[in-house]
């Protein structure tokens, strides 16, 4: 029988690592889809908003990541013990997405001379900016994101660390010891020490 | 007494207006604080992550206005039914947002050589992409963006409408039925309805 869900993803950790954090914690078995670029074309008009992740499951074909990893840690109880605590998380998580596509607009940036003038803003304002206040919730939150303990907003944002690193070409967290401690954390949780074991080596 | 909750954000609707409806759909009292550009520089490092909007409620700053509204419209019962139909909110919701950061990278280009560039695509490709796509979803569910009813995705959405409108110069769901029909119910549910007759009248 195949398994229950399908995750359908560029052969890279980036956007689908963290779904396939929470798949992998909670012991759901996943068809880990990964198709080649070359083949982006032809399935890109089946996807509702022409992007990439998607994961199906049980006739449902699930998009946007964030609200994906949303829906799979309620399933794994990887949730808040309420409101506020779900909010915590959400605002958390929502802004390491920023910080992502702060980084992602400079390093996808095809002209060399634009780019360029996004570096410095990015690396010497941005980055430190972010990194500073992420790290401080981290100390705050006893070495996690929110709520004081492993919320899905922990393995999003480990799950999503080394794209991002790969990204700006260093280690983000290298200055960051509360986020070193969530990073140990998360990589050590059962299922997901597993993934991680036996994932396929890739850059990013 | 102070009402239970203040909002803090620029003096327009933007990223505040859904946070707005809200809290008017629910009867919640606030405190619209609308400060000028001028005193921003002021208050950003006030804030958690040096940006706008922040809603202050029982001792809690809390930000991101998406993680905001999701916390509300659990307060205000504008949830899903269960986690599929959260599910289904939480993606249309960020794709929503998806279509306001690329109509944003074009509308707020200083360069106007770059801006240039941008135009075509965005106004031929992309925005006519999206605004099918929307409008499919919102035909599917009865003039709803998800779940068939009345949910925080149809507030968010109309709540945004006339920021994003403003910013590409013409009325996005000009050619959406369903859309307007959605328009119409938000605008007419009790509490949205006195709101809107009340606010401050503003561009964007």
């Amino acid at each position: 029988m195949a398994p229950p869900y399908k995750l359908t993803y560029f052969p890279v950790k980036a956007l689908g690592e963290p779904i396939r954090f929470l798949l992998s914690y909670g012991k759901l078995e996943f068809e880990d889809f990964r198709f080649e670029r070359e083949n982006w074309p032809e399935l890109k008009p089946k996807t509702p908003f022409g992007q990439a992740p998607v994961l199906e499951f049980n006739g449902v074909q699930a998009y946007q990541s964030i609200a994906i990893c949303r829906y799979l840690a309620k399933q794994v109880k990887l949730m808040g013990a309420n409101d506020l605590e779900d909010l915590e998380i959400d605002s958390i998580v929502d802004t390491i997405n920023d910080l992502r596509m702060k980084i992602a607009l400079y390093s996808y940036e095809a002209d060399e001379a634009v780019k360029a003038t996004r570096k410095k803003p990015l690396f010497e304002e941005t980055i430190p900016y972010y990194m500073e206040r992420i790290e401080a919730i981290a100390k705050k939150n006893n070495g996690h994101l929110a709520a004081g303990k492993v919320t899905w907003a922990d393995l999003y944002f480990i799950g999503i660390l080394d794209y991002m690193n790969y990204m700006v070409g260093h280690n983000l967290i290298a200055d960051c010891p509360n986020l070193q401690v969530m990073q140990k954390t998360v990589l050590n949780l059962p299922g997901i020490k597993e993934w991680v074991a036996k994932r396929p080596i890739t850059d990013m």
